[in-house]
């Protein structure tokens, strides 16, 4: 016995073909993934997700194949173009993430897929920001930032992290709840309130 | 305007306190939890979750203090003992790892949080598995290993993973199924059909 129906032509097409995920993709919440610049290899396994919109963090034009992708499946498409730099003096800019967070917050924009070029750096300070929104301890957001950096951490994007004004966002949103949300889903999740 | 309800008195709570999730967290997919063995500073994060169970990995008895926060929370644990090794020669027991699965495919059990001690090699094992199940190519099953391990991944694992027989593991729960669940979630997700 399950607790929800179940769909035989959903399980039989799902038998049939492997899925291939981005590069560094990872599951952020309930409805927020994130990874790195999705090949057309990808995007199987990105419509069986369902997006509703990407979030992406590059200043370069959007690909023409990944723009196309986007628009046969109704996918909406949110740019903050952050530059990708190793320079440690050159500072992520903090308008760029807020707009982002904002985008991710928001459930009617949910799932949510956020990458850049290679889901480390800029895609890491998005999460980051996000993470120290749930409340989570600058050990576990820095932990987390590692582990998709995979040995290319920056110090730059570790101090922005760090000093990145939770407050300030919340004054931003207006409102930052978390709730309860039912359809067999007990934790809590962070949402965006906009009035 | 959001979509859904909020709830004042969990917002202020939220507001109040740093979370501090166990080390090497991360989200598998809606429901499902992953990371190292946690810590009774983590038990507030892991409130926060609302878990239903725990997949423990190791064949050491529960911690007392974790049991008692397991009793308290009205969370269910699942003990499959594999034994943690660095012998490449040492094979993982299939038949934890299966019973694992049918535990962490069964959306009764969810929210379920799997570990081991570092939630490296047994949980990166069963996670891995899971993703094969889900039909991820296996390139991408091993790169999200390797994320986790940090640096430590094991041969022998990798082995475990690619020779992992699905069919198998589809036969004994007689429909593995993908369906679409309502709530805001448009995205596919595996679930375990017992009839």
């Amino acid at each position: 016995m399950i607790l929800e129906q179940f769909d035989e032509d959903a399980a039989e097409k799902a038998g049939a073909a492997t899925v291939s995920p981005p590069s560094n993709f990872g599951m952020v919440d309930a409805g927020v993934y994130r990874s790195g610049f999705p090949d057309p290899a990808n995007f199987g396994f990105l419509r069986s997700l369902g997006l509703r919109s990407v979030v992406y963090l590059c200043p370069e034009p959007y690909r023409e194949e990944n723009a196309a992708f986007l628009k046969a499946e109704g996918i909406r498409l949110f740019q903050f173009g952050i530059e990708g730099n190793k320079d440690p003096h050159m500072s992520i800019p903090v308008d760029a993430i807020m707009g982002a967070l904002r985008v991710i917050l928001d459930v009617r924009n949910h799932p949510v897929l956020i990458h850049c070029k290679r889901g480390k750096h800029r895609t890491g300070c998005l999460v980051g920001c996000f993470r120290k929104l749930q409340n989570w301890c600058l050990s576990s957001v820095f932990e987390e930032y590692h582990r998709y950096a995979a040995g290319k951490s920056r110090l730059a994007d570790l101090s922005f992290i760090e000093s990145f004004d939770v407050t300030c966002m919340r004054d931003c949103l207006l409102r930052l709840i978390y709730h309860y949300h039912g359809c067999l889903q007990k934790s809590k999740r962070l949402v965006y309130n906009e009035r």
